[in-house]
This record gives structure tokens, sequence and C-alpha cells, in this order.
């Protein structure tokens, strides 16, 4: 049985991506006003006036939206395969399945957990999965089944990936590594078949490697920032959602700029989170559009 | 004859708002897809999924736009007539005519003025008008036209006001005040028959009354802001355009907080002034709608 | 028993203010020199260059500080008398007793109690009082005691603010209001003898009165902040500690402001709580200095 | 004949650094009442609580300051000599002389002369050196002179940078890059013999090679920065002086992304310009103190 966010009942969310061409607009607001749907928000944009790539997000009311569905997605695939373009049509009442990784570091997994709680995500997190134990009391606090799954030694991981998509399996809509400091395989990344959304800490200048708080005190930054992206096979190189920055000083020991850099990365990540579990988000490329 | 930017030849600027109601987006879609206008970005917003207003920006291309106008305005008549909703149409490539109306200090006005040479303002610039002189050989070197027009001794400006009116007359599709440092009297407001744009310092809380960073120095607030705001009867009540702060401390005097207010002045003003020439800013009651 | 921070053991922080006058500088530091100070960081300020008020901060490490504390007080007592010096010396080992006040909102109360178990707040936390019961469990999560206060029907609060000042009686160093929604009377600031600090959203402009974030949404505020400051009899009058701001537009609703107005409300509260438990905050008149 | 800041006259500027040792504080102090000095403002850091670098600046009056410099020179001689410490004494009332190099864009170099002629940048300007015409008429109507160095075809410099050394020799305090498109040699940088502070654009993470802005765009980056620092031998890596970013959206072309990055980086580089001119950056290693 799924469970239905009452306040979102007979609300749909509706994205139309694909080369961009005239009528389209047309056709997709006619097709919603045969389907006795209300619009309440439409978000477009196209990456090019002649020739580009057209992006539209639209959410709209409809009554009995539910014995609907089948109706409008069979209208929908018969309008827009003229035009070639794709389209995903979700039922907004109901939530997503966020499970999430994490490792030692508590700041981003319970900034979740907290804006989870006070309704600010439109998810259910059906678990958490950690290869320490050090958060399972606080997860369990949230009451959020904790699943401990340790880090299997040497390079090899494929054998504490595949307890993880056992536990995934049939139970997620999307991951998120909150602060996992376990390198994800290409293999995984195919066989878990949803996204999965990282956060990682963010310089100006970028520096690689192990230590980067070191060697940003080192080289004197003013600013710590924070990027949240979709994985790709290219860990730290995937679409961007978010990104932000806070201030920092000369007087910033390596620790402060740490925990300042803890700071950005819980914002940054319950941010990127709630736009994607909102649909608000558009994987194109190797970037994103966020409406 | 009028000035035409020639990259923007073609395109044209669609808002409609009013009352929301099923149907509308279609209609309006419909409408530009039987006049060959393609769109080329598109904002929504509904006030209220339920009973609200509804505020919709289209930027579209259409070949032939300036023979096409008048067909294009009579089809939007009829259509949007049973809907009840209000709409103007602009030809995006005759710019809006802005003028200046400064004193003393050149900020905000030097900011325009090279935003503009950049490129960066669709406007033009028919003349500045200010109350000093200081500011007359800057604005001219950059091929500006200055008229002085001497502040009038005396709580009645009616005098002075009517000299501005004159030079505006015919000449000016919305005027800003950069700094301007005059009370603009109703009468003024209601004869220019344009919209007014004015900044003015914010602080975090309110200070009221004259010497505004002295009493932000004593009270210590650690923020300065600039609004930029439609200009309505109540002076420092209208409609927010944008807004934005930097930080500041202890260490800062009251020069130092009007020279950062200064910064912030000028960057808020430039971008609420692109935003308002570009059509992207809605008024409604008391406040905007920003596209 | 005093509970010590074993990481700042023998480390004190001096604060010295009063009117600026030659030589004081020298004699703080020859003090420092003579009692066996190392001097670890120094911040000053003087209000003017000529007849303004001095400000320093300057913590330093002292081998065997507990035993030197006399010597050390009446030292600074004896060489700052003749330069009419208010000064206070504090070991930074012994953290301030904390106790929050809250109501039915958790996320300024969370925020704190999370940010102290991380260890990110130098301060004990003796218990959590609220005139409601909705937080208690998570209080207690954190292994702080939880007590119920109910607030007194009528204007008259005296008999449940002298519940409270019997609880405080000898256990606090000083109170925060973490979004506690009860007037607080001059006589219970003055029976507490502690400072209080208080956080409450902040507009450009400011409004006043009930429901402000409804009228800042039909104002069309662009920004949405929150000002930390101590609590005087003027209640949001106080000197201020912190201010920030984050971003709104059209397309917040007024519960989405207030969701927003909360992030920026626990992020300002948890830094001005910091920075006063570290000895960073000096008041001075109506506003303060912070170093 | 030195050109002195009236408002600045017998105020003196003291850098001090070196390793941290007992008793250094109270030795300047001492100095400074001995030789008549009141101090007007010190900033002070530590690296290290044991055993790190030392930090000091101190802004004090001194009667008759041109006078006494000698006297104040030798006896700082001898009493840092046996702490093995740094120094520098400015009077502040000469103003630094900035000479600026640019190319074709103007946004660096009219906010910096701006900025000048509005008294907010502490320094004279004695000439602009671009390897293009275009900004000559701006520079001249600011009354400041203008030379045309081209910049020699082929990869050798050396002619080029001779001429610019050339007008330089006995002209300049330091140098500003104002967004001045020719790499700079080890060789140049020997010979020129003051600080040179450079402006670049950044971006999280960074993109190397020609079109930043481009591939920024492909990325879909969130935030467009910029950077300030000193010219090393390794150019875009020599000690940050200031940063700062602004945000994007996807619905920004590579062309707004470089119109933003434009602002960030006239911002940016006008408060490193003043930091330096106001003797508040500290160079160590290869990062800042900025106080």
């Amino acid at each position: 049985m799924t469970l239905h966010n009452q306040a979102l009942v007979d609300r749909a969310c509706l994205i139309v991506h694909g080369p961009d061409q005239p009528g389209v607009v047309a056709a997709i607001a006619a097709l919603l006003t045969r389907n006795k749907g209300n619009i309440m928000s439409l978000d477009q944009y196209s990456s090019d006036p002649e020739g580009g790539d057209f992006f539209q997000r639209v959410v709209f009311h409809r009554p009995g939206l539910v014995a609907a569905m089948g109706d409008l997605e069979a209208d929908l695939a018969q309008t827009l395969e003229p035009f070639g373009m794709n389209w995903t049509l979700t039922d907004q009442s109901v939530p997503k399945r966020m499970v999430v990784l994490a490792s030692k570091s508590d700041h981003c997994l319970l900034d979740l957990l907290w804006r989870h709680r006070r309704g600010e995500l439109p998810v259910t997190i059906p678990m958490v999965i950690s290869n320490h134990t050090d958060t399972a009391e606080d997860v369990r606090t949230f009451g959020v089944p904790f699943f401990h799954v340790p880090s299997q030694a040497g390079p090899d991981k494929s054998e504490s990936e595949a307890q993880i998509l056992k536990l995934l399996d049939g139970n997620v809509d999307f991951v998120v590594l909150a602060r996992y400091m376990q390198v994800i395989s290409g293999d995984f990344l195919q066989k878990v078949g949803v996204p999965v959304i990282n956060i990682h800490h963010s310089f100006l200048p970028a520096f690689i490697g192990a230590g980067p708080y070191r060697k940003a005190k080192e080289r004197g930054v003013k600013l710590i920032g924070a990027t949240a992206h979709y994985v790709t096979e290219d860990l730290d190189e995937g679409p961007i959602i978010e990104q932000d920055v806070v201030r920092a000083t000369h007087a910033h020991s390596a620790e402060d700029l740490q925990r300042r850099g803890a700071d950005v990365e819980r914002a940054v990540l319950s941010r990127a989170v709630a736009w994607h579990a909102e649909d608000r988000v558009i994987r194109h490329g190797n970037h994103t559009i966020v409406f």
C-alpha cells in the first residue's frame, strides 16, 4: 500500500524535455486542459532561441488523479510522440523513498532526519545504512531503521556493495551519500538504478587529494564551499545541483575550516535533496536545470 | 524614428495577469502558435492553487514582428477578454527610455551610465536631471545630456517639479531616482504617468528619520542593506523590486557604513533597473512578481 | 566540583574596557609578561583616535593558571585602577553554564543541543525550561534535564517567572531564549542577574506587531533576516550580537518564508551563543564589540 | 616633494612578524609608549599557541611623526633585534603609488579609478599602462596619464616588459593587474621589485585552460567567483588576499556568467587593493594574514 501525503493528493508533476520546437507549449497546455488539469505552477527554459533544448516542469491539480493517471499517460505518449519529447509524470502525494548512506560524521545525516521530521522534505526514509555504528542510536531515535554494513577491507568493495544493493532492492527511489566516505563503484551505480546524490567540500581553487582543509589553510583561502551533485562514474564530476560558500579568515584553524565546511555542507545537501524530491531538478548532459 | 536593438529584432514580451482560471495557459499558447510566435522563455506564477492570481511572462520570436503587432494585439484582446485578463505586449528591440534624477552623490548614477555603455541595460538615456551640478561633467563624458533644475526653496516644490515634468514630457518610459534627495509629491507622480524607481538604504531594524547611518552605528548593526522599489505616495513604502545587504562590524565608523551602503545601493539599483527594463517585474497590490 | 575542559586548561581570557589613554596597552602587556602569561591572541578596538573608548580581549596561556588566578587578579586591580578601566578575567577551561528557555518550536533549541554535543559550544547545559512539553523527549535524548513551567494565564507572569528563577538560582551563567514566546518582565531581568540572549526574525523594512511573515509576504520582501541580541527592558531593542539574511522571492508563501526564517534564526543564534560563551562579545552602551 | 594626506598626518602603521615568543607584545607596547605613540588600533594573530608565528599590525598617532621617524626606526631595530622579528614602519599620510596594468576590458580599471576619485583608496595613481588603447580616453578623463605599450608578438615578451619596467622605474609602490591579459615573466617580477596584485575568475570546481566560462556553463555551476592574490612565478597560485562569489543558474548564458563574473571581479579587486594600500595584508609563506 502506498503512503499518500494528504496535502498533495490530486497534485501531479509533469516534466517534459527534448528538442525545442514551435507548438509544444500549446500542445501540452491543451492536453492538460482537456484532461481537467488546472495548472498550479509552470517553469520553462530553452537553452537557445533557435534549435536548442526545451525543458518544462508543470505542477497541476486534477481531481481524482489516481484514477486518471492511465488516461493522462496515454494522452501524453500520443501527444508528445511527434515532438520526440521525453516526459515523466509523478503523483506528488506519493513521497519518494530516500535511503541515506553515512559513515562516522553525523552533521548531514541528522540535518536530513530532522528536516524530514519537521515536514520539510517530501520523502519517506526506509532506512539509513552506514559502514560505522556511531550514528545508530541517533537514527533510531528518529524512528528510522539503521543497518550496519561494514566496509570491506582492500580495494575490492564488491561484497559490501552487494549487501547494500540487497537492502536497497525494491525499497528506494533515490540514494543520498551523506558524507559516506567510501568510493562507489561504477558497477554499483549501474545496479542501483536510481539517482545517487553526493555532497562534498569545494574550494576556490580546488585542492585535490587527501587533507583538503589543511591545503586550504596553507593557501589561505577566504571562502569554504560545498557542492551537491549527482554521482556519475567520475566521482566528484557529476551534474551540480547546488553550491554555497561561507567566509574564512587566516584566524581559522584547519579544524575551524572543517567545522564551517560542515555547516555549509548540511545546508547545501538539504536544499539539493528537497529540490530532487520535489522533481525540480532535470539532468541534461553534465549539468542540471533547477526549477 | 524609433531606435531598434538589432539583436532583439522580432522578439516580443507578453505579460498577462488576472484571476487564475483553467484554460488560460492553453489559450495563450494556442494564440502564439497560430500567430507564428516561437516561445523562447516562459515564466508563470499563481498566488494560490485555487482562486488566486495568475501571472505570466512570455518572450517569443516572431519573424516580421513589427508588421504583425496589430494582428497580435487584436487576437490578444479577443482571446483574453473572456478571461478578464490584463495584458501588455512589447517589442523587445525598442529600448525603454530611462531618465535619471540625481543630486550630489554619483555612485548610483555612474554605475547606471557605465552599465549602459557596457550594453548591460537595454535602455536609452535621453537625459539626466539633477538639482545640483556636481555630476554634470561626468554625465556628459558618457554622451548623455545633463539638465540642472535647482530645487525650489521651501516646502512647495511645484515649480521645480513643473520644470522637470516639462523636460520629461514625451521623452520617457520610466524614471530612476538615483539618490535624488528631494521628496516627490503625489501630484508629480500622477502627472509623470510612468513608473518611478527609487533606491534607499535599509537596516535591520529600521531607523527612521535623519542620520540613519549614525543610528545604525549606535545600535551596532551587523548588516547594511539597500532596497529598490517603485515609488508610491507613501515614499519609502512602495512595492519592493530588489534588496541586498553587506556585513558590518563594530570597527566600521558611520562613514564606513555609508560607503559600504553606497556599494550595495548601486548594485541593487542596477539590478532593479535591468529587470524593469526587460519587463521582468510585475506590480501587484503592494508587492512585485520578479521573473 | 567544577568541570574543566582539558584542552583549555591554563588558558585565560582577559577583557579590558574603559576610557582610551596612552600607556594602557603597554601596562597590560607588561603585567602579563611579569605574570608568566604567554599571549595567544589579542584583539583591540578604540572607538575614536582621541578621547574614545578602549576595548581589548587577550587570551593567554599561563602554566598553573588555577593557582595563579588570585595573584593575577590582584595585579590587574592594582595596575588598571589608575586607568579607570573595567576588566574581567575568566578561566577558559571552565565552561559557562547555559540554560535554554524554549516554547513549541524546536529549530533553535535542537541546533544548540547538537552543536553542544559536537563540541562546538564551550558550555554546559544544566537544563532546558519550556512552557510547553513538545520538545521534552528530544531534549532528554541529549542527556539534558527538561523542566516544564507552564505559562501563567493573564498578563501577570510573576508566578511562572518566579518558578523559572528558582530553577535558575545558582545554576546559570547565561540564559538563551530559543524562540521562547513569552514576554520577559523587567523584574525578571533584574532578578536573573546574568546575560539573556534572544533571537528574533528581522525584515527590511521592519514589520511590527503580529503576523510579521504575512506582512513581509504582502510587501514582497526579497530578504528574510534574523537578529540575535542581548535582552534589555525594551524587548527587541537590546545590543545586537549577530545578524544574517537569506533570499526570498514572490514564489515563497508566508509558510516558506517562516521556514527559511527558521534556518537563518538557528544559524544566527548558534553563532551568537558561541561568541558569548567564548567571551568574544563586549556590551557597551546599546551596541556590542565582537572580537 | 611627497604628497601627504592631511587627514592621516602623524599617523603611522607598524607591522611586526616573526617567531612567537613571550614578551614581544609588551616590548612593542613599551616602545610605543616611550616614543609618545598613542595606539589607535592593534591587531594580532599567532598561528599556534606554542612555537608558532606572530603577526601584529599597530596604527598609532605620534605628534611630529615625520621628525620622529628616525628615532622610532632606531628604537625598533634595537628593541626587536633580540626577538628576531621583521618589521616595517610606514607613515600613513604618504599614499602608496599604484600603477595599473590593463588590457581591453574596463570593469576593474574603472572601478579602481572611481573609488580613487571618491577617496576610498589611499593611493596615488601615477599612470595606467595598457597593451590596448581602448580605455585611453576614460583613463585620461580621470586625470590619470595613460601609456600604451603594445604586447610583443611571440612568446618572448622581454622587450615590452622592458618598456613597462622603464615606465615603472622609481614611480611605483605596487602594481595592479586589472584584467591584464598577458603572462608576466619571472624575470619581470624580480626586476619590478614591488608587490603585484592580480584578479582572476574562480569556480567551484576549477576549470583550467581557455574558455572557463563556457566550461562552467557546461558543468552547470551555481556560483561564479573571483580571487585577488599576489603574483608569484606560479601565475594563479600566489597568496590569496580576497575572494567572493555570486549565484548563477541554468538560465545564465556563458555571456551572463562572464558579466556577473565581471561584477564580482571588480568588487574583490577593489577590496584587495584598499587593504594592501592600508598595510592590512601580511604575506607569509603562500598565504596572507588580513587584519
